[in-house]
């Protein structure tokens, strides 16, 4: 078995540790002579994985306890549907700030439910930069802001929580979700797709604050319902269990590793590589403003789009994989999320070298 | 390590082979360096995973060309809004027939978005009968009819398909599908949490006849559209991959087995074993009536409840696992689905001589 480095968005790279463990457990978990795939979500041996898995969440973010930690099947864009649903039940008024593809989607599927504003876009510089608080146009009486803090396809990343003073502030964090410390409590709502930096697709989580709950409008499917499913510890049908416990797995390597601040020094340290080189190169671009730069992921450019097809098929061959960039911006995107190891980052660095020496 | 025989309603049993298979390519899938868990979904590799598994999925059940797959994340509880929001964009009547508690629970969503119908419900007998054809009070002009194939909970499972003239017949088969072979050109939409005969939870199939798409309620969410899903292949945000993938294997493992002619005939041979011991016996009885009986999910009862305890505590430690019954019906409940091998309802039929032989 040989492994390579896997620059994908997402799903993206898991630590190796965690999925030796996953090969390990396959067949029989903890003596128990079944799969955790086999187990009943209702019985003692999952309702421990679930709750360990929740209280490791909970430990790694410091969530307050008027939060409920929610495990939901649908994907960040399930609760594209799911915040509106939820927070607009008395209120259709809410805010975006949109900053990227994410956001752009979120604003669309909340105009089924009630009248998003976009108070602010970045789409006139193509989502190289964010705009400025103080040029964002508030609602007065927003039921919510949604905003996207880091855009994986653009590779633009907010480094501070926005002050929206007492309005909830609602954030998809799918892609920087456990890459840094957050304060919890100045959010609303924070909601992450796994499959970046907490485990594998098909789960996501929703945290939410208590008193937001409880309100949805009269067309919200059970399923998406946070109150009905904080009641229900997120089993009130039957949740994606494996995923639930790869998620687990993840959070406990992540604590292994001394927990988001250390992490979050681990992210600095490999994305400053990354930009450092790409910066001090002729051949190489990245067209995000510097301080809005994603530390998860990196969007670059080479001198000439001729050479991307030689570079992706060189790079493939030197186990350097999924660093293709998305369709709507072109060019290469590197994603180094948590488990991304700092050497696969020197690897990278050491080929587009080489590449660039033999065509720049 | 030692494997059990664990009878859960769901998640459930998996083929040995299927887990074994999944160990083995954890951390490399056919040498791509990675593990499905990894892929980007947008990929070559995962896409040959999920275009292989949906095309087994279409030979097993013979399904029609004019009909769509999707993989779907939500459970059979997500369709439950998905089927009304979907098919009653332009009618909000539906007729239901409600044979167990998933009926209930589906009616009940279907209230939010629409009117639906109570056609027929065998409540009054504490759901151990089936309504007969012709005591169904069918709307004139309903959008579809829905009903729930095998009731887990309760099981009842009809045993051929009811015929509801021209009207789109929508089956919750979430518990017997791929149990027996099934003529999906009778359907308007079949749809099925993979939890018991088809692989992991997290993953949900939805067959659906393609002229009934297109036309949703306002407010459907986006990854609740079938039109949507089926236009992106089932992708329209990122899919529960590991499940999907899970499927495939599984589907893969039942073509092996010859199909279902083939398992259903197991799947006959198994359930006839445990009826018979359990009709023959004064010690345990089933109250389900004879003509209905599920094949996948055999309750019964001790002749003294006070036994219930010692029962279960003995199959545990007789290595036969999840056999207590759903609070609602009490006593124990045996599921035996596809994965579950003859020689386990066998030594359960021992079991449970030895246990009335000591006690009754």
């Amino acid at each position: 078995m040989s492994r390579v480095y896997n620059f994908s968005a997402g799903p993206a790279t898991l630590p190796v540790d965690v999925l030796e463990q996953a090969k390990a457990e396959m067949l029989d978990w903890q003596g128990t002579g079944m799969s955790v795939m086999e187990m009943s979500h209702r019985g003692k041996a999952f309702v421990s994985i679930a709750e360990d898995a929740t209280a490791r969440l909970r430990r790694l973010l410091n969530v307050p306890d008027n939060y409920s930690v929610l495990f939901l099947q649908g994907g960040a864009a399930g609760q594209f549907a799911g915040v509106p649903l939820n927070l607009m039940g008395s209120n259709p008024k809410a805010d975006y700030i949109v900053t990227g593809n994410w956001g752009k989607k979120a604003i669309k599927e909340a105009a089924k439910y009630g009248q998003p504003n976009k108070a602010a876009s970045s789409e006139d510089t193509t989502f190289t930069t964010i705009p400025g608080r103080n040029s964002w146009q508030l609602t007065d009486d927003a039921a919510f802001v949604h905003y996207t803090p880091n855009e994986t396809i653009q590779g633009v990343e907010f480094q501070d929580t926005p002050d929206v003073g007492g309005v909830p502030l609602v954030a998809d964090m799918s892609s920087n979700f456990l890459s840094r410390p957050v304060d919890v409590s100045k959010y609303g709502v924070i909601y992450a797709g796994a499959q970046k930096n907490a485990g594998p697709a098909g789960i996501t989580m929703v945290i939410v604050r208590n008193d937001l709950m409880g309100k949805p409008q009269s067309g919200c499917p059970m399923i998406l319902d946070y109150q009905q499913q904080a009641d229900a510890d997120s089993m009130l049908n039957t949740p994606a269990c494996y995923a639930w416990y790869m998620c687990g797995l993840t959070f406990a390597w992540l604590e292994n590793q001394g927990g988001l601040d250390a992490i979050e020094a681990i992210n600095k340290r490999k994305a400053a590589k990354l930009y450092d080189f790409i910066d001090a190169s002729d051949f190489y671009s990245n067209p995000v403003e510097t301080s809005v730069r994603s530390r998860m992921n990196v969007p670059f450019l080479l001198a000439d789009d001729n050479l991307n097809a030689d570079f992706l098929a060189q790079a493939e061959a030197a186990d350097l994989t999924t660093l293709k960039g998305h369709r709507s911006v072109g060019g290469m995107r590197a994603s180094i999320y948590n488990a991304m190891p700092e050497s696969g980052v020197d690897a990278l660095i050491d080929f587009m070298q080489t590449f660039e020496k033999k065509n720049g």
